[in-house]
C-alpha cells in the first residue's frame, strides 16, 4: 500500500519545534522505572485558577459551596484565590476566616504577584487564618522575558527575591497564623532549565525553609509545550538541582494545552515531585488545569487509596456543573455519563461472563465483591464503588431511517433527554424488542416511552400506585415551599402535605407520609420547542430503595410536571418491587 | 506543615495494580530520547468503533456526512464498519463502492472477528472497491482468554489463524480488490508481551506480507491500564521483537479510560510505531478513542504539518457534532469554545504585548505573520490559523451578586446563549464599563443585550440598516424554501425574494440581491422557559465580509426569530463597518 498523505497546506513552517526552543537533556532519567505507589499530596486551585477561567466566575454563594464540597471530599490544600487582585476573592478568604469555615487540618492557599502592594494585600486576606500557604510567582520564560518584561535574567530574579523578602517580613504582621510559601516560577516549561532552578534556589535561600517547615517549589506547565515524557525529564532534572530537597515539596501545576495534562502530571510523580495542583473535572484556563478526579480514580483503580473520596460521584459532578456554570463530557475519564455503558454485543458478551465469574468466584469463596480481585472486560472498576452502575445499551433501528430513539424523541416530540436517561429508556425499548424482535415504527417507539414514562397522564393507559388529580405549592416566608397535593392512591383520593427547599422537596417529603422512601439524584427540565406545544418536561433521576431510575413528567406547570416525573419514577419502582415479589 | 490527607474509606484493595498483572520489562528503552519529525499514518475510525458507541448511532446520511468530512480533510484509511454484524454498515460499504465515493487514494478498512461467516459477509462487503483493509482481530488478554472463552494460549493462537487462512483464501473472490490485512490481538494492554508477539507473527507468517505489499498489526488499549511509558515501552519491545518488521505496519490504537490517550499514542509512536487509528474529538467506547483532531494538532503547533487540513476547525466540529449527537467540550484542546479566550488581566496584557511584538517584527522585516516564529504567551497557536480568533474576556460584577452576565440573561430572561456568544457579549458589555466604568445592575445589562441585538425588535430604540416587516416562507416540491419577505433598509420598505434550503438560507440568497454578503457559520435555538413565555430564541454567527460575529431574534415563530437573528448580525456588522469609514 503506498502512503498517500498530503501536505495540509496549512502555515506549518511558523512553529518552531518545543526541542529548539528549550533543551531539556536526561538520557540517564530513572523516572521510566518508577511505579505509583501512594498518593501525592493533593492542592485543589478550582477556586483560583479554575474559577479564573469562568465565563461566569463564582459568586460567593457558588465559592463556599465549592470550598465544603473540596473539604468534603479530603482535599486539605485549597487555594482559595487570589485576593489582591480581586475584591471578590479577598471578600471570599476573609468570610472563610472570620466564619470559621475552615476545619483545623487543611491549609487555604492564596496566590499573589511579587508586587509589594499585592503582597501586603495579600498578608491582610488571611490575617486571623490558623495556617496559610502564600504562593507567590513571577514569569521566568524566555518569551515572556523579552515580550512582558524587556528584562534580563538578573531583573527577573530580583522580582521573585523582592517578593520573597517582603513575605519573609510581613510574617510578623500575622503572629497567629503559620505561614508557608510557595514560589512558581510561572511559564515554567518556556524558561530554560539552568535558569528556572537558579531562580528557584535564590527563592529558597531567602524563604531559608527546614525539613519541619518545608516551602514548595511550584513548576508549572502554565502552557503545556511537549510531550509528557519531557516535562517528566524536565522535573527529575529540577529535582536533582534544587538546593536543600529535604526541605522543599517539589509541586507540579500542568495544563492541558496538548491533552496531556493528566500524563504530565504522573509522569513527573514518578520524576520526583510531592505535590499536584488541579481541579475537579480538569476546569481552568483554555484547555483547564490537570483533571484531579481523573488523577484520583487513576490511582484508585490501581489498588492505591487516593485519600480523597470519590464515593458519590454524581454528588461530585452535580456540584462541579453548579458552581462552574461548565458541563462534564459525556466521555470524561471516571465521571462522564457514557463511560460504564458498552453498546457493542461482544462487549456487552464479555462483561456479562466477567460479573458471572465474579459472582462464581465470590460464592466459591465465600467473599463479598469488595473482598475479591476486580476483573471484568472492558469494566476497569466497579461502577458501585462511585455510585453508578453498568449499562448494557443496544440501539434500535426505526424504520423511519432516522437514526435512533433519542433522536425520534427530540425530532418529534420535542422532548431532550438527559443521557443517563436514554441510556436507561434504550433498556426499556430493548426488553420489548427482545419480546418481541423487528425494528420499531416512530409511533411504536413513542407508545412505548409514554407507556413507560407517562402512564399518569393518560386516563385510558393508567397503570402505577400514584395519579396525579391537584395540587398547590406555595412559598412560605421562610424560604420552604409548602405542597398541598391530591392524589390517587391505588385508585383512592388521598390528601398529602409535604414542607421542602423546592416543590420537589416538599412533595418528597409528603409521599413519605405514605410510606415512599425516595432521594432526588439529578434533575433536567426544559419548554418543549416542538410544534408551539406550550408544555414544560421534567426529568428526575431518584433513588428508590436499592434501584436507580428516572420518571418524567409533562404539564404547562413546570412545577407540575416537576410532580409528575417523580410519581413516574416512584410508580415504576413499585411496579418491578411488585414484579419481584410475584417472581 | 504536617501532612493530613487519610483514607477515602473506598475500597481500594480489591485492584490489582497493572504491575502486579502484566509485566512490561524494557530498561533500555529508547523512546525517550526520540523526537516527532514527521506524522504517522492515520486511521479514522470514526464510523466504527466512534459509531458504535453512540446512543443514536448514525444513519446512512450522517455515515455519507462523516465519510466526506474525513476524505476532505486528508485522512486515507478511513474504518467504515464492521460490515458482518451490522446490516446498516454493510449498506454503508456497499453504497460507499457501488456509489464511487471512494477517491483513488483513499483505502476503507472493514473490522470483522476470526469467525468463518463473518469472514465471508466482510468480504462480500468488499467486492468491487479497488482496494480495502481487512481488519480481523480476536481478544488475547489473560482475562477474556479465562472468563470469556476458557481456552488456553494454543487455542486462542488457533482462533486468529484461522481467521487468516480464510482471508487470504477469499482473496481469490474479489479478484478486481487490492486486498491488504489488518491484524489486531484485541485487548492487547491485558495481554502478556510474549504471547501477543507470539500470535502476531504466526499471524504474519500465514499472511505472508512483504515490503511492497505489507500488513498492519495493530496494538490497541482497548481498555487504558497503565500510564502512557508503559504502554510506550511495550510498543518499542513489540517492534523488537515481530517478525518481518520490513513487511509489517505496526499501528497503535488507544482507548481513553485514564485521561491518557493521546499521550499513549504520541509515546508508542515515539516507540516505533508506524500508523494510529484515532476519531475526530476523541469519540469512541466509553471515554473514546484517541482524538485525532488533538494528536494532528500537537504535530502542527511543533511545525510538524499533519498531513491532514484542521484550517476550517468550526466545519470540523459541527459535522462531527451533527454526525455523532455529542458535544465538543468547552476546553477540548484545540477545537474548544474557550480554549484561545484569556480571562486574566495580566495573560491579557501578555498577549497583547506578544502580539504587538509580532507586529513589531513582521513590519522590521517586511513580513507576514505567517513567515515570522510565532510567540505570544499563552497561545500556543495562531488561532487564525484554524480560522477562530483570540477573545479577551473581561468578567463583569453585576450588582444582583448572582455572577455574571450569562448567568443572569439565563436566569432572568429565559436566554441561553451559545458559549461563543457569551463571549462576544462579555466584550460588548467590557467597551460600556471601560467607557462608563462600575458595576452593572440586572437592568442595565438586559438594556446593554437589548440595544445590541435584538435593536430591530423595539420601535423607539431601532438602529441599523434592516428592520423586519414581514414575510412568508413556503417550502417548494423539491425540498427548497422559498422566502417573500418586506424589510425596511435604511427606511425604506423593500421586497425581497430568496430560495435556499432552509429558511435561513433562502434569506441569506434574499438579501445578496442587497448588497449584503453573509455566510452562516452556526446556529442555535430554543424555546424560551422563563416565565410562560412562548417566543423562541434564535441565534446565527455570521462570516460577514472579514468579521465574524452573532445576531440573535426572538420572536413567536421560530422562522421569524431566525430572521431576525440575520438582520441583527448584519446591522451589527454594517454599523461597525460604517464607524470604521467615518473614523
Amino acid at each position: 500500500m503506498i502512503h498517500p498523505q498530503q501536505s495540509s497546506g496549512m502555515p506549518t513552517a511558523k512553529y518552531l519545534p518545543f526541542q529548539d526552543q528549550i533543551e531539556v537533556h536526561l538520557p540517564d532519567r530513572t523516572w521510566p522505572d518508577q511505579v505509583m505507589s501512594k498518593a501525592p499530596r493533593w492542592c485543589a486551585v478550582d477556586l483560583r485558577d479554575g474559577n479564573q477561567a469562568l465565563i461566569d466566575p463564582m459568586d460567593s454563594e457558588r465559592k463556599m459551596r465549592m470550598f465544603k464540597l473540596l473539604v468534603k471530599m479530603g482535599y486539605k490544600e485549597i487555594e482559595v484565590g487570589f485576593p489582591s487582585a480581586s475584591q471578590t476573592d479577598f471578600d471570599f478568604c476573609r468570610e472563610l476566616i472570620d466564619g470559621g469555615h475552615i476545619p483545623d487540618d487543611v491549609t487555604i492557599q492564596v496566590l499573589t504577584q511579587c508586587r509589594d502592594h499585592l503582597v501586603e494585600r495579600t498578608f491582610d486576606a488571611i490575617r486571623g487564618s490558623k495556617q496559610a500557604i502564600v504562593h507567590f510567582y513571577n514569569s521566568t520564560s524566555v518569551l515572556q522575558r523579552r515580550v512582558v518584561f524587556d528584562l534580563p535574567q538578573e531583573g527577573i530574579i530580583d522580582i521573585a527575591l523582592q517578593g520573597a523578602r517582603l513575605c519573609r517580613k510581613l510574617e510578623e504582621t500575622v503572629p497567629e497564623t503559620d505561614v508557608y510559601y510557595e514560589y512558581s516560577p510561572e511559564s515554567y516549561t518556556g524558561t530554560e532549565l539552568e535558569f528556572a532552578v537558579r531562580v528557584c534556589n535564590e527563592v529558597i535561600a531567602v524563604i531559608d525553609p527546614t525539613p519541619d517547615h518545608k516551602m514548595i517549589i511550584n513548576l508549572p506547565a502554565t502552557v503545556e509545550m511537549a510531550t509528557p515524557n519531557v516535562y517528566a525529564d524536565s522535573i527529575e532534572w529540577m529535582v536533582r538541582h534544587l538546593d536543600r530537597r529535604e526541605s522543599v515539596v517539589v509541586s507540579l501545576h500542568p495544563h492541558n494545552d496538548r491533552g496531556e495534562g493528566v500524563a504530565a502530571a504522573e509522569l513527573g510523580y514518578l520524576a520526583g515531585a510531592d505535590r499536584i495542583e488541579g481541579c475537579l473535572f480538569g476546569n481552568g484556563e483554555r484547555t483547564g488545569n490537570v483533571d484531579l478526579v481523573t488523577l484520583g480514580m487513576n490511582l484508585y483503580s490501581q489498588g492505591i487509596d487516593p485519600q480523597v473520596d470519590f464515593s458519590d460521584m454524581a454528588e461530585i459532578r452535580r456540584t462541579v456543573e453548579y458552581c462552574n456554570q461548565l458541563p462534564v463530557h459525556e466521555r470524561h475519564p471516571w465521571g462522564g455519563d457514557l463511560v460504564y455503558t458498552a453498546f457493542s454485543g461482544s462487549h456487552q458478551d464479555a462483561i456479562k461472563k466477567g460479573l458471572d465469574d465474579m459472582e462464581r468466584r465470590g460464592k466459591a469463596a465465600g467473599k463479598t465483591i469488595d473482598e475479591l480481585d476486580w476483573g471484568v472486560p472492558y469494566l476497569p472498576i466497579d461502577p458501585h464503588d462511585i455510585g453508578r452502575s453498568y449499562e448494557a445499551v443496544v440501539r434500535v433501528n426505526s424504520q423511519s431511517g432516522k437514526g435512533g430513539v433519542s433522536y425520534l424523541l427530540k425530532a418529534e416530540h420535542g422532548l431532550d433527554l438527559p443521557r443517563r436517561l436514554q441510556v436507561e429508556f434504550s433498556g426499556v425499548v430493548q426488553k420489548r424488542t427482545d419480546a418481541e424482535g423487528g425494528e420499531l415504527t416512530a409511533a411504536e417507539i413513542w407508545q412505548m416511552f409514554s407507556d413507560e414514562y407517562l402512564h399518569a397522564d393518560v386516563p385510558e393507559e393508567r397503570w402505577g400506585r400514584f395519579t396525579p388529580v391537584r395540587s398547590t405549592v406555595s412559598g412560605a416566608e421562610d424560604g420552604v415551599d409548602v405542597i398541598e397535593a391530591t392524589v390517587l392512591d391505588h385508585g383512592e383520593e388521598v390528601e398529602l402535605f409535604g414542607r421542602g427547599n423546592g416543590p420537589i422537596a416538599a412533595f418528597i417529603e409528603a409521599l413519605s407520609t405514605v410510606g415512599v422512601d425516595i432521594r432526588v439524584l439529578d434533575y433536567a427540565e426544559h419548554a418543549l420547542s416542538a410544534g408551539g406545544d406550550a408544555r414544560a418536561a421534567a426529568y428526575v433521576e431518584c433513588a428508590v430503595g436499592e434501584r436507580v431510575l428516572w420518571g418524567v413528567g409533562l404539564h404547562e406547570s413546570i412545577v407540575k410536571a416537576s410532580l409528575r416525573a417523580v410519581m413516574s419514577a416512584v410508580n415504576r419502582a413499585e411496579r418491578d418491587a411488585a414484579v419481584v415479589v410475584h417472581a
